[in-house]
């Protein structure tokens, strides 16, 4: 199954806003359908919405103005991930060339994240050492943060493949919880034995003893090896330190950012209170209740065993 | 308000799973009724649960058999805050004297609680510096963990009233959503600015500089120092020792187990998967998904800054 894909002139992606309840293709036609779907977190993970940003320059349409206008609205669709702008301008780059080289672009982007992704889960799981491994995650960043295979995901699934994986404690990853209705919905499909745990659960059960690898994404790798992911990613690699538990970041190349020399550059987005008052429709805390609601933080690279990516192992 | 009282022979509590929809008081006439209202967390906190296991022997009947049975199971109703089996023993010392003995002992631990939550607030105001102090807290610590006043919050709420009180950041607390359904509800009706965060943005948020102190309550801490408290606890101390926050429990001298050299002895309580994959009611993960559920964690006594009891500051 492939997450996002362009079929016979549009792009067709899984609505992850329905999962695990309704695994559901929508087809996107318009820029503007395409920001929505971003915005509202119907296609998310770093990698993929690279891939959307790159198949997402195919639709936009009109005068060159209103062809800028739109790229430039998509490429801003979501702040902090890198992979979104970058996907965007790799297919925008061919716009002079003609439609048949910005397809040719955005389709190499989507081919170059599966091979990413193979690449990855390969590197990732040479790294490790152990045969019944344990192994922490956060968010998700399996198939469905990418177009077949994920990033960290994608080693836990080679892994699995391998025979060397014993479990994995996956953290529900509020606000939106896809840690819970994702990661938990890919490992039952690959057959993985995984259990799902509170957020602030990771540190306290890394001190325990009971888990050999914290394998995280990222959705933007700064020039010195600071990383934006998913919050709470910070508070696992805190907890992984104290435990003396290797804290690993699984990326492709495309998300390290040279032009930001640390995470104190990086744009966190905060996505507002409702997603913190309420879960899947239903009121938490009282009526008029503010809320901060970072969606990624920063982990500063000192946390860092190493970040595996497609073409190296970076130790910070 | 007073979340539980005595009154006119039977235990009389706030039904803290109804909060914030709904404040709604329960009469409480059996020792099995307590057990319930306390196994799911109808009253919760460790010093309420004190003052429930005390009033708790008031309501156990029959032969003295079936009295020591019922004891034993109230005693045992949650395992890992000490004040529960506690607050038992005092009523239950006084059996062998009468009734009026066991009822004098049961309403001196409700009075001792109430002027103990006031001599915490007033020493942990004392202790914490600044005149615009941004809190950090966990849980629910405040007059619904105790009779009216609490511990941690007991300190906010006293900061708020001396006019010292800039913001308080409180973590929403999966899974059972103490800080968002009832330290809400608390602070608003005292009037205390504040805002909601998700458990995993704690850390983060210390280190982005927001924030000038964490208060938390405590279940048990060993001898050593070591604090078991809301899972969630662990994580905010790591944090908070990173950013050169103070980290700071409070709670009542009652809490100090002698018994417990140190943490590594706390039973911690699982409360199951059920907790987990649902919220509020509503399914999160897919069916079948497992969960491991550490309802606490245990603070090394190396990241408190301080122990603020009725009593004392203690510097572990």
């Amino acid at each position: 199954m492939r997450t996002i894909d362009w079929v016979d002139g549009a792009i067709e992606l899984v609505d992850q806003t329905l999962l695990p309840d309704k695994c559901v293709t929508l087809r996107i036609e318009t820029v503007g359908e395409l920001v929505d779907a971003i915005r509202r977190l119907a296609v998310r993970g770093a990698p993929a919405l690279g891939v959307a940003g790159a198949l997402g320059v195919l639709l936009a349409d009109g005068e060159p103005a209103q062809v800028a206008e739109q790229i430039a609205a998509l490429r801003a669709a979501r702040p902090t991930a890198v992979n979104l702008a970058w996907g965007v301008d790799q297919a925008a780059a061919q716009l002079p060339r003609g439609r048949e080289a910005v397809l040719a672009a955005a389709l190499r982007v989507r081919d170059d994240d599966l091979a990413a992704c193979r690449a990855m889960g390969e590197r990732g799981a040479d790294l490790l050492e152990g045969d019944r491994l344990r192994i922490m995650t956060v968010c998700n960043t399996g198939g469905l943060a990418a177009v077949e295979r994920g990033t960290a995901l994608g080693v836990v699934q080679t892994l699995h493949e391998r025979g060397r994986l014993a479990e994995v404690l996956a953290l529900e990853t509020r606000p939106l919880l896809q840690g819970a209705r994702l990661t938990t919905w890919e490992l039952a499909r690959m057959g993985a034995p995984h259990r799902l745990i509170a957020d602030s659960a990771g540190p306290y059960l890394l001190a325990k003893g009971g888990v050999d690898a914290v394998l995280i994404g990222a959705d933007r790798i700064a020039a010195n090896g600071d990383t934006a992911n998913k919050i709470g990613s910070y508070a696992l690699a805190l907890g992984a330190e104290r435990a003396g538990v290797p804290f690993i970041v699984v990326a492709p190349e495309t998300t390290i950012d040279p032009g930001t020399p640390s995470g104190d550059q990086i744009d966190i987005e905060d996505r507002g209170a409702d997603e913190i008052v309420t879960i899947r429709g239903v009121r938490l805390a009282p009526e008029g209740t503010q809320a901060l609601n970072p969606a990624f933080d920063v982990t500063p690279h000192d946390l860092i065993t190493a970040i595996v990516t497609d073409k190296r192992v970076i130790r910070p």
